[in-house]
């Protein structure tokens, strides 16, 4: 294990890499998916509680890891939000070197840093291919109580948003669920695979729910709060794969999210305007006649073919614009 | 095992109970909790693969079972919903003769009957103790398409609804995701404890996840979803408590619902209107004022009092009015 | 369900049959796995504690269930291995109409009635196809203590034993967890696939560990003891297989225990004489030399034909002799 | 996060210690427990497929861990031996500024690297607090095929060996599984709290079963053996107890192994020679004579005396020499 800081320019956030040793006895392990780790801290500070422990989670299931610590106590939120975009940029430019796969770069954050990791899922160029969200502030209204401006996390979600994982407490009296229920909404509305665990009744900041990172603190060592980090891995291991076995990769089980075709779900086309006007430009309303039915969000063009509902020419001629975009 | 079969009053729905033979090597099992099976399917049948199976699941855990065949096929909504609340009474009123304890009576609903659970536990005087509701149907919108008129789920919730344990899928194209958020957006709302569980790809109508109740369908076997079994069971025995240990009785760990005072937090105390009434009778404004920030909304009076925010005297003033609720 | 209770011949043993509903909606579960439960109980009595809670576990999970009461209380042991093997004919003779596998019969024993699936598994000629032992009685010097003389369980283990699922906790001060080692000794021995889990600190008698089945005592609670249900049923699942997907079959792990070839483990062919027979018969002394090292116990004939060790015709020879037995 | 490599005295063996960052927000972990690893490698080399992955396992448990690389290939196995003792000795002596409990230090081994670790839990002044033995090599016989005389690990078991969590595959064909069992026999016999999981098909050198550990090979990416590694964290806080909560240290479960008094059960008593002696003393013969029924060995003298078996006056003579012990 390699473990170093590095300065990030502009705003000299510090980015602390950890990388695992590399074995001439595991090479298949020699490129590794990626997590970026973004503490929470009310946007105030940037905690230890939710940094290393959480790095160390991942490394533990091949991950190599990286914590930022961001711009926060008073810089404006985007401060933050450049730091985080800089963290991406750079374990992206330097994937060899740090022996990650750049189109595997996983980001998670807590509290005020999974708003960041939201943002950063939904903004701007530099994006995680896959979030992980513990108790996320995502509504603006979360800004004033912080003495910050924050976006709504939720506005920029669409059909290109990567698969998230959330997690937060029924009972959390500080980041309201709301907010995290919010972001799933979006989700869902755009079609995006998503997993979701909210537990009963262990409030705001349990980060591993372990009493090792508890600092003493019953109220943050909840068992039941353990499964998010075993469900967060499977969860990741169905966006990203695995390891290669049998010198095959393991391929994830999630269809590529920018392709589309006579098999894609309504509900999916629906949620993407390419998508909508490629179907518009062959048969005007049609997107919207199919997609009227909440029960048959779930069919394809191929079966609503089959169930007589379009031609079979019409079928042909969609699904030419769709393989095309 | 003793399993019989009742008709109930007064559309002849059928409720199939399964009662665990009563050993005197066990007399501390004598009184179960009791679980009521609502099956789904569209409200045009009741399905097998969502009856018997989870009946199973919640007797191997120590429940005595009770599943429901409701109205279905074309009669009026309200049918369905009485047969459910017919289901409820006969429970509570045969408690004895099933040994059963009339205080923790747990409903479960699948999709359709999903819904039927859900409007039981916030409609009328027959409610159950505790929701499990599986990949429910939530919004009316979704009657039409079932050709029925169906109420809003969601409306009727309240901080009397009983806690709640959800999943379903985020990928589900029958009934989208969104019915299930919709529920765990008002139980959020009203402070109501609830768990959600939202798997990644796993489509509509799984029942346990195993390949027993699959029907051969490799969609309907997707082992993540497995989880909610044990996950709801624990659910239930945070919400119940659980057998008797030592003479003593094992408590749930949730506050008792309907009591209230100086350490509920501002979000439970204001989203019970006879609490905001009683400290509007005292302090005008004060509810609002406290619930401002979403940040402190798991402060209680007493933390507010500690912190200076309010002064003795008016904490001591609340206290009274709060206790005698 | 149908639950009903049979006599079995000659000695009035009472088997109580749990007969899953048969839906026209699972027709892929008309054909179950079979469970004998064979309770404990020092051979006096049969405790309902390991009876219908184990019964109940293992129907959740998609099978049929069969509880044996068998003959206890003075009558000599081998009346209760007649009980046991006519349970075992009574339910392959009525396979058809108890819509299970003849097949796919396993047996779960506790203490003394681990004792007896134990012998069932080792001794005449109805056997389970597996075996799930908690906390068994296997040595003969229990049987005075209990008044009986029984016979030492590990006797007759050899290669024909079915695959095994064992636990039992390193501090049962009644039945030693010596008892339970020296079984997985024996099936070692005879390179025989088991599975074993022995729990810290639950002493004996614990069932599942829930609170629901320990009637009051904290020591039959044991939160750690309750995995041995889930992992005996991935148990029963790596040796029967699952239920159809797809309209195919999901076999199980293992190879099929009857047939040998240039790719069985020398420690396995080792353990079946007919296999050393068949061995000596073209190169004698060799099984004997190729199973001396026992770091090369996985290796099979044709690794070792590969290392050089032997030549490609005696590797075919001994194919063509080891493939006919 | 600070990783360094120390040689020890006297060979040079390596000891790279992965420490973890010490947070002023966690004093609660600023003393944690120490995990000693040590990767297997036939005695001929140190696989670091059971080196940095273990450590990272228990590191994201709370640990500091230690990564041992001990004398191998054409060594003596004394070397290896004081290596291991050396490595003890060293994490021991720098307690403090390692931040670790010197009462907490557990060891891992695996394969060659658990017959170290099993040699240094039985054998000198050194030993750890607590066992982890993955596929271990235990029994002499094991030595020349490796080319080396070495100790049968289970020759020094008596009842200061320390707890033991053990774990193997049923067909394991490189170190067969007998040698797992004959260390729990040991255990068992010398009443020493274990555990014990039998995997039943995953073979040898699985390290972690996971994928990214594998190496590409399918055969050490069994989903069933990763369950060792939550099931070994859980032993170990049974042991060690956990991290304090409320200012209080959350103690072990189990009784402090060198402590004896009237609740003691027999088996441990008759386990342990200084105990054996102090009955001798008192009562000749009394020690065998309660211990010879297996069924009792559970029993303490306190329950022996309440069945009338021994005189109150027994029992006090007894407790008082216990106690002084």
């Amino acid at each position: 294990m390699k473990t170093y800081t590095v300065e990030l320019a502009p705003n000299g956030a510090e980015l602390t890499c950890y990388l695992q040793h590399e074995s001439w006895e595991m090479p298949t392990a020699d490129i590794r998916p990626a997590m970026l780790v973004i503490p929470g801290g009310g946007y105030v500070m940037c905690s230890d509680r939710e940094a290393e422990p959480i790095a160390l989670a991942y490394l533990a299931e091949g991950f190599n890891a990286f914590v930022l610590r961001y711009s926060v106590n008073g810089k404006p939120w985007e401060r933050a939000y450049e730091d985080g975009a800089a963290a991406l940029r750079y374990i992206r430019e330097n994937a060899a070197s740090l022996h990650i796969d750049p189109n595997k770069v996983a980001a998670i954050g807590f509290s005020a840093g999974g708003h960041l990791a939201a943002c950063l899922g939904t903004m701007g160029p530099d994006r995680p291919d896959a979030l992980v969200l513990g108790y996320p502030v995502i509504l603006p209204e979360m800004g004033p109580p912080m003495g910050l401006q924050i976006p709504d996390a939720c506005a920029g979600v669409d059909w290109t948003t990567p698969p998230s994982f959330l997690f937060a407490s029924s009972d959390d009296g500080c980041v309201p669920v709301e907010n995290c229920l919010s972001f799933a909404q979006a989700l869902a509305k755009n079609a995006v695979y998503f997993e979701l665990r909210v537990y009963l009744q262990a409030g705001h900041g349990f980060s591993t729910g372990k009493a090792a990172h508890a600092n003493g603190n019953p109220a943050n060592a909840v068992p039941d709060t353990q499964d998010w980090i075993p469900d967060s891995v499977r969860f990741l291991r169905h966006v990203f794969g695995d390891f290669p076995l049998d010198g095959m990769p393991q391929p994830g089980i999630l269809p590529p999210p920018d392709r589309f075709g006579p098999d894609t779900p309504i509900r999916r086309l629906a949620s993407c305007p390419a998508c909508v006007s490629a179907m518009e430009a062959v048969s005007p309303g049609l997107a919207g006649a199919l997609r009227a039915n909440p029960m048959e969000s779930g069919m394809s063009l191929r079966m609503f073919a089959q169930a007589g509902r379009i031609s079979d020419e019409l079928l042909k001629a969609l699904t030419d614009k769709l393989e095309k975009l």
